[in-house]
């Protein structure tokens, strides 16, 4: 089997890391019993592991393609979007008044992660979807939600976000795409969108694109921006389609990774369709006020995008196990009769535990501000709701900057482990180093992410959310190194070590940004790395904390002490670079800003 | 123009750092004249920036190809490659006697620098077949040199390297190719070798293979491998092409990257060709020593290889810079009226000179080893030889492992640089980013030099040449801090730092290696890693001090600040690494190492 998703971990991390049972207890997730959310996990690894992880290298080898506006998917996508569909998977975390099953998102993230593991390429149309899903409950009416959301629960059709234009990329400001209103309410869009995931497909009966766009007399920059529903076939009040719209897609890109998921440009108002000139759309929310609704969108975007970078790690981790196990070459370095398999030459050890380390850390870090977002939507004291918002939304750049910055070097690893062979397409391990390559920019970069981080999550409320984590995480220090166990007293020296580091540069970046604001942003991704680095020791320290309970109360599992030495390995081998980016973020800027543009 | 030849920081580094007037001066190099130095990098620069580089992305979209046996390479590889043979480069760092110029190994390794920054794929060409000339001359006959060494050099015939097979890897004990011997002291070759890079193609007469094989009598392991040359036509004694050999190309690899370099499999011994079964084949040197003689090829290709990562990451961050220069996108943090040139924000100021300072680093390690080759080869007191033998000999698996994961750190900046449009074919970022991932593999992986580091360069003289290198750089640190200029004073401080932890690091492995060689070895790669960037900090510290005295002196080219801010950028953004690698080393054997293989 190419894939297996790793439940026994994601069970501990949901029960000992992420309190699912305080989860369970919120209103309006009465249903999430722990059978139900077994029986869950189960079903979907059975379908991710049977049904789409192995499409995953079909869709590198025969990618989505386009002709004369329509394009193809991977043979068997269509049938295996049919299959999830049907299985009630898009609904998992959406209302049940639309045909969800309204888990909390704790648990879906598990299953968002399988599903990315499974297929990075495939699993992209359910998490765009997720994201229409959203934005039309936030600001659709009740007509719109009624209209568009069950289909695209029930996966007879698929969302899309139109944000991107060929002059506006990170930045939608520029976005230029017209929407002129029409005098049944209705408006026209015109303009060119780029970068659009499954903007084109056959795998669904319609396409419901949210579409960024300005009205003729909209102020200029964000505060200009609307957002628009253009459905790919017009709908009528029942739900049935009708008329082909004015929307086009006139190419995909040719890229260098997630090959089958189709990439589209998309044409607004290129009177092809059956509508005449430009794409029928209708207003979401209030004119003017867009930008707000995609950023609901987009921070459940990119939380998604940090589990993908999660999820691909996984599997890259999975097979460079199997290949070191399998694979034998040369003989041990303190001498062997014969050669052995690469699994016992240290410094496959050494990548191995860096490939589990990190993937395993980022998890825990992402999981855990999943149940936060439980916390933070479903809990009934809105002080809870609101600390626990705040600790959520201080994660989310980190866990998609951190998480999908750290796959490039899972994925990379994984490469090195298959030597020669991974340098062979055939093979597999190069493909997940291609696909893991779009995360760290699509989404918002590593640096738009970090900017958040500083700007929004950071300075905005005086390092209130920041100082409050620090304190806590200087709580789990105080345990550990009270602890009689060894491995517990030495993680703990280096998760202080790393958290007084991560205190400093926060005490910094607030310190500094009044008078010195590029040479904060200078060290801006330096600070979002350092957080990442710290948050995933912080969680796997609490693993370790968890695990030895374990083991102490007579647990024979080995996965205990094995997570005690991975969490050792991070305290180790990873917490140590959050010293070297203190250094870059406080002493570092002056260096980075110091040239001309024409000196380099 | 896609490349320009960095040839202001190269002759920096050759006449600032790499002694190239000391070098100009010892017997042999008489020829090698200022005037002639500079002629040979501008014509090389010519040479690859109007003819060999817009070559690259053709020969990514349009790889060598593989049909009937027999290779067609990208179009235009062909004449390119006449081009350069005519040129004389073949024959650049070879000796005069069989054609070659006999210029120095720094002169050369900037020359080799800019063919493989100018197209990875295509230089490989000349880098196998340098790897053959070598070769051939350490343990050929007169008569083998004579016959096949000047048709090396004029292009006429290529080379290469026919090391791995199937079931042996980097592990050349298992190779199993046979080599009978012949009545006319000639052998017959049977078997089936993989990763023949150009083992096939259409670019000149005759491929000259130098194959490891084992007689019917040899012992087992290393010391039964004997070094045979096998030409694709039989040679008679003028060098007129005979017979074809039987030697023939089954396949080429589908490959990650280098897609235009063919990557052949090849079977010695099918009985196809107009000799009878059996590759006819000649023995180099003395039979049961292939080994050592292939040692010598691979020391000259680990250093090329190192080059390679280093022009890789040359060319990448030229594109980078260009596209940065020309994109706009957002407005700057601290505020301005429109869009900026995205070279204008602070984050992606860090990438550049990250790419930057990684690349220059590495370069001056590189040619201030190819210094001391020289040096070591060519100086009249041998104890200057030895010494000069033993830095080399240390810096190579620095300078190829470091330079070549390094490349990877580089070229996955330049992707991101350039933002969703990184992630697009066409673009051009990604295809550096996929030919860079093979640098850190092939002629021995990371891990491979990491032991050599230890085993051969460090433990084997009691840490001699390691040591007396820890005494050089602390002789910079003292000049650094005596210095009355605060960018030097805060060079030498971060290079203090981290020559200490190179100098514990390596003290480690000394006392640790005989009781813990296994927990030794599981920080091999950490402690490369360190002595990379210490050895590159080192060199850039160096040419932060030449900078000064020429700012000093009155000096106003601009690249002298520039290489200044530079090596501060490194020293306050790279050199901090070391302390995580530090740490690594000493402190974190035991949880690389404490699971079994069935815990993973």
């Amino acid at each position: 089997m190419s894939y297996i998703a790793p439940l026994k971990d994601m069970r501990f991390v949901l029960n000992e890391l992420a309190g699912l049972d305080q989860i369970q207890q919120l209103p309006g997730f009465e249903d999430a019993s722990s059978e139900t959310v077994d029986a869950v996990l189960e079903e979907n690894a059975r379908l991710v592991q049977d049904v789409i992880a192995p499409l995953n290298r079909i869709g590198d080898e025969q990618p989505s393609s386009w002709k004369d506006g329509e394009v193809i998917t991977t043979p068997g996508f269509k049938q295996a979007f049919t299959e999830y569909a049907s299985g009630g998977w898009q609904g998992l975390q959406h209302p049940q008044e639309y045909g969800g099953q309204g888990l909390p998102k704790l648990v879906a993230s598990a299953c968002v992660e399988n599903l990315h593991a499974a297929n990075l390429s495939f699993a992209l149309c359910p998490l765009l979807t997720d994201g229409a899903i959203e934005a039309l409950l936030t600001a659709g009416t009740e007509e719109q939600k009624n209209l568009y959301v069950p289909h695209l629960i029930d996966g007879s059709w698929t969302g899309t976000m139109n944000l991107t234009e060929p002059q506006a990329g990170s930045d939608l400001s520029q976005v230029r795409t017209r929407a002129v209103p029409q005098e049944d309410g209705s408006f026209r869009l015109f303009g060119q969108k780029i970068f659009i995931t499954y903007g084109e497909h056959d795998m669904a009966e319609n396409i419901v694109h949210l579409v960024l766009g300005r009205t003729p007399d909209a102020p200029e920059g964000v505060k200009g921006i609307s957002l628009f529903v253009v459905p790919k076939f017009l709908v009528d009040a029942d739900g049935k389609l009708g008329k082909r719209n004015d929307v086009w897609c006139a190419s995909i890109e040719h890229k260098l990774g997630i090959k089958a998921s189709p990439t589209t440009v998309l044409l607004f108002g290129d009177d092809k369709g059956e509508v005449g000139a430009g794409a029928v759309g209708y207003a979401i929310g209030e004119l003017n006020r867009g930008l707000q609704y995609m950023f609901v969108m987009m921070n459940a975007a990119r939380f998604a995008v940090g589990v993908e970078g999660i999820a691909v790690s996984e599997r890259a981790y999975q097979q460079a196990v199997t290949f070191a196990r399998d694979r034998k070459q040369s003989r041990a370095v303190e001498g062997s009769p014969a050669a052995v398999a690469i699994i016992e030459h240290p410094d496959v050890r050494r990548m191995l535990m860096t490939m589990r380390a990190l993937t395993e850390g980022a998890r825990a870090v992402a999981f855990v501000g999943a149940g936060a977002h439980d916390l933070a939507t479903h809990h009934p004291d809105a002080a809870v709701r609101a600390q626990n918002q705040a600790f959520y939304e201080y994660l989310v750049p980190i866990i998609k900057g951190f998480s999908t910055e750290m796959s490039l070097e899972v994925t990379s690893l994984g490469v090195q482990v298959h030597g020669g062979m991974g340098f062979i397409e055939e093979t597999g391990a190069a493909q997940h180093y291609r696909d893991a390559r779009i995360l760290p920019i699509y989404e918002g970069t590593t640096a738009i992410q970090a900017n958040d981080l500083i700007g929004r999550k950071t300075v905005r409320d005086g390092g209130a959310a920041a100082y409050r984590i620090v304190e806590d995480i200087r709580k789990t220090v105080d345990e550990l190194e009270r602890s009689k166990h060894a491995s517990l007293v030495t993680i703990g020296a280096r998760l202080e070590m790393a958290v007084e580091a991560y205190a400093q540069t926060i005490q910094f970046v607030l310190e500094e940004v009044k008078d010195d604001v590029r040479g904060v942003y200078a060290g801006s991704v330096a600070y979002l790395m350092l957080a990442g680095y710290v948050h995933g020791g912080w969680q796997m320290a609490r693993a370790a904390q968890a695990a030895v309970k374990k083991i102490e109360a007579g647990d024979l599992d080995p996965f205990y002490e094995t997570k005690l030495v991975t969490a050792r390995f991070y305290a180790e081998h990873l917490l140590p670079r959050a010293l070297s980016l203190h250094a870059a973020v406080v002493d570092g800027a002056e260096s980075v800003l110091a040239l001309d543009a024409d000196q380099f």
